[in-house]
């Protein structure tokens, strides 16, 4: 089942349920108000909301406009982040130096859940010089987790599958990184693409807790990597399983994987300008590719191995703020 | 003027008006529903805000119950907790052999805030020997901060004062530290005193931004320090201004002050156990204070220079989650 929210002048947004080649809708404000009311009686809900992707199924459908889709959260309580693909994490480690990565934790941070971008919102930057970059991820949304969730129960509250753009400002990012506190003023709202996607979805492609598509990033109309979801050193039940375990996950709380990146970066590419410095770096000693400039756009597209797009396409601009 | 959140069944809870006694109330629910919402409105509500806190100060208002106030924000979008006392610093510092503090930045770190705890609710941790602690500080709350919003005008967005333990789980806080993300399994909920506060109900209390009053920690009954909110390095309005650098501020933003440390510390004690064992180590080697037990208590209470206290009193006990 494809999930979206349509713009209706609320901050939550109309929640509407999608058909599988995006061209068809169906509100389902009278189930709930908005995703995130969804995702708070998820289990009583969701037989509704596939009954709803059945009358679409059966042509009953709206057509669908593009233009009006927000992110499918346009807020929520919590957004923690990972760093779960190793190849990131190493490669950073050593262009910039920084301490040896402990293997045995899955590395996660919180950031700003007040608002999400939509798919196509401009991206306001107060200063080109604040090394603006974009970062191609995965994310799962989950309803209620309690404290203290096993890894096998934590797959059991994925509920949603998205595809993530965490924006970054890499001038400030090692300045806050190396206080111990992570990240605020390198870290600003980040872009969703317009479909939330049930696990079952994805098909063969959820596996191992992991979204084992293709993610395509274009910057300013070239590619710049096509990287696959599937090599992170932690699952994502293993992720939410760690957020859990001195604390209950609210209903809503996204994970996010971190980048996405692959051993085989060189044919591959990266999901972000940074990964591709740190390669230049340990290659020449220097980087030579620049951060992003004001009316630059970046597109971010994950591909099924069948070739369909489930999360749709996010494709945006940075301007001035 | 003082603001509390009365339990209605609601995630929100019931915003009522509190007479400076703390004694008397009144619904504020056909103003705003609840605190949350009063701060999306404020600068038009506060003055039926002020008209009702005029009906109770005439003899007006309903008996106060203590036990059905929750924390004035049961939730938030966004709680950034800086650390702005320079001699908590410099003491973990010295002790834990961290990096030196940049003094030119605010420190800041985003956590939980889908839920804050009431001021007498327990506290639940899923292991005791995580390094239970608290961590007495003082916070502002703002309404909707503008991206770029300078250190003058970010003072204008403080609309409330409250009191805040910081609950922090040692065993974790330096592992996740050294990942330069931040903490996420180190920082559960916090808890917050009943009442939240306009500046100007401290008075002369409330200077160059700083919240100027002691703070008393008592621990299983035992006085365990006396500080006062004088000596942040930096003043809220700069640590308001830091976290609008990059983002829209949302309204109901609570920005924390970090664990209220003096420079007399030998003489006014400290506000959490890491700090005292830090002095500890510093002196004699090793530190000789256990952190909390369940079923250990701890008991906060802001205190004006007038002997007033202006946040009522977070007293609560730590349990097995």
């Amino acid at each position: 089942m494809r999930l979206a929210t349509r713009a209706n002048g609320t901050p939550d947004g109309e929640l509407i349920v999608v058909s599988g080649d995006a061209t068809s809708c169906l509100s389902a404000a009278d189930i709930a108000p908005n995703l995130l009311a969804a995702l708070e009686r998820w289990e009583a809900l969701v037989p509704m909301l596939q009954a709803r992707a059945e009358l679409i199924q059966a042509g009953q459908g709206d057509p669908l406009d593009p233009a009006t889709l927000r992110a499918p959260l346009p807020r929520s309580w919590q957004w923690l982040d990972g760093s779960a693909f190793a190849t990131h994490g190493e490669l950073m480690q050593i262009a910039f130096g920084l301490d040896p990565i402990d293997r045995e934790r899955p590395l996660m941070y919180q950031g700003l859940s007040d608002r999400f971008l939509g798919p196509s919102d401009d991206v306001p930057v107060p200063d080109s010089a604040l090394g603006i970059d974009f970062e191609g991820e995965f994310g799962v949304i989950v309803d209620a987790v309690p404290m203290g969730t096993s890894v096998a129960d934590a797959a059991q509250h994925i509920r949603l599958i998205v595809q993530i753009n965490d924006w970054s400002l890499r001038a400030i990012a090692p300045i806050e990184m190396k206080t111990g506190f992570g990240w605020v003023q390198a870290k600003p709202a980040c872009s969703v693409a317009p479909f939330a996607v049930t696990p079952d979805e994805l098909g063969g492609d959820w596996r191992d807790g992991r979204v084992c598509c293709d993610l395509l990033v274009e910057w300013n109309g070239a590619r710049f990597g096509l990287v696959n979801g599937d090599q992170m050193a932690f699952s994502f039940p293993e992720l939410v399983a760690h957020a859990a375990r001195t604390r209950d996950l609210v209903a809503g709380t996204i994970i996010g994987s971190g980048t996405v990146s692959n051993r085989e970066y060189a044919e591959r590419g990266s999901a972000c300008i940074s990964e591709r410095r740190a390669i230049e770096i340990i290659a020449e000693g220097n980087p030579r590719t620049a951060f992003m400039a004001f009316g630059d756009r970046v597109r971010i597209e994950g591909r099924a191995s069948d070739g369909s797009t489930p999360f749709g396409t996010i494709d945006q601009r940075v301007v001035q703020a």
